[in-house]
């Protein structure tokens, strides 16, 4: 029962540290709680994209082309190994590999150093032979606002834009102006307002919020390609996603927004416990296939 | 070629008399321009729902349930007959009978005439023993709107909400504050901003615009069934849509969102000569089928 489903992921989440915890803590429980057993028939690979470290991630099919996956964890958690069950999920209902970069996080590396890393592994897959058509981005959290932020820093760099993108839970306004970062605070079994502040703090050091860079809400979005949104109804970051769908479509992007009621942040992590996580993944899969190699 | 299909679509759009024509040729128009030649193995019966006339179709295959279709025009113009091509269209895709309602119009019969005959028409079709879970209701422009009010009565009237609703182009907004009503008018080839506000004038009368039963986007819109919106970018309507879906998805509603970039208003009008209108016609189908029965 799907009801049933969400109750007790929600409990779970509530029994955690959450952002009150050190961030060595928060790096080390992260990595965890991403952590899957290993697929027998996927082939993982440390690569190098860019000079930027990633795992490379090949099911057993994979003739679709290559995704770009960019973790979560709000620029200060997760690696390319915490984005592995993501990218492998994607992947494998795509029907392509997936590279899971481990960017550079804050505090050690405060914006614009993520961006940076981003767009170094969009150009060296680009170099290595993938044509733009073969490519797609995905990310979650923050990972979703710097798939964003590369897309529009490939468009400025006068790279070609990728196949499509999907954005799960996507952060992308760090001035914090979302409505839901209040109204939705008590039904976020993850997050508050004051979590999210604090990694913004952490990323952002001297910079300026509103930097479209930053938050890629803020950025012009004209060009992007077909954008794939999925959020969960329990999130006070859910205005982020309504709000990016909205500045999306008025600059003339195909945008299709997928809103889960009742699910917590990511809740695609919860693959195989959650029925909706499934769906949305296999929804998110089809999308991809559908746009990859067109 | 779908690019081409668009620029041709947008172009006999402009050469038409639009808005500015008086009433009378404005019905007579939009009968024209909805007027399809008649399918030969669908049934169309004359029908009363709660003493609202309404159109029956009825195709081959009808072993969903039964969809509530609630024609445009901006609560002026249309008519049970002109909303037969797309509650067909539906009906044939999702497996359902449709009913096309004839709701009363303005300026004849002003608010709130039609909300209370989509609400004594969503009432008939219960006490006809159709159960809520075997029902979904679907509009275009007004008529979507219109929908959204009509979900919203029959909650507050203590009657079940039907499996889901589909809207087309939704108009949601009678107080006229969308951001795209000014930025999106050069490139709508059916309105301009002085068009919408001509039908609300004449659809409100001494109305208050910001009553939630004729702005449906400022309701209370919790507890409504899965709600799918598809819109075009090339709306000044393309904010109706956003907002409502993001009003929505904070009221925990599931919530699908379809962005067609370039596509017009309910351009899924052109099935048959937009690939975009026939493949959306196809999603609201199945979104229609998942739900209808579950």
């Amino acid at each position: 029962m799907s009801h049933d489903q969400l109750v007790a992921i929600d409990q779970e989440l509530r029994s955690g540290g959450g952002g009150q915890a050190a961030l060595a803590d928060q790096r080390a429980g992260y990595e965890q709680f991403c952590a899957r057993p290993a697929e027998p028939d996927v082939t993982v690979t440390d690569v190098l994209l860019g000079g930027v470290p990633a795992l490379r991630v090949e099911p057993p099919t994979t003739t679709a082309g290559t995704l770009l996956h960019l973790h979560g964890g709000g620029y200060v958690i997760g690696s390319a190994r915490s984005g592995l069950a993501l990218a492998g999920a994607l992947a494998r209902r795509a029907g392509a590999s997936a590279h899971s970069l481990g960017y550079r996080l804050a505090p050690e590396h405060p914006f614009p150093a993520a961006v940076h890393d981003g767009l170094a592994a969009y150009r060296a897959l680009l170099d290595a032979g993938w044509t733009a058509d073969r490519i797609a981005l995905t990310g979650d959290s923050a990972g979703a606002g710097l798939a964003i932020a590369t897309l529009v820093a490939a468009r400025d760099a006068g790279l070609p834009q990728p196949a499509a993108v999907v954005a799960m839970s996507p952060w992308v306004d760090l001035t914090l102006t979302g409505d839901t970062l209040r109204t939705h605070e008590a039904m976020d079994a993850i997050f508050d307002a004051a979590d999210i502040a604090g990694y913004a703090a952490l990323y952002l050091g001297d910079a300026d919020p509103a930097h479209p860079a930053a938050s890629p809400l803020l950025a012009d979005l004209r060009g992007l390609p077909p954008l794939l949104v999925q959020v969960g109804t329990n999130e006070v970051l859910l205005d982020d996603a309504t709000r990016l769908v909205a500045r999306a479509a008025a600059a003339h992007v195909d945008v299709t927004l997928e809103v889960v009621a009742g699910a917590p942040h990511v809740f695609q992590n919860f693959a195989g416990r959650l029925d909706e996580a499934d769906r949305a993944l296999d929804r998110a899969g089809r999308f991809l296939a559908d746009h990859l190699g067109r």
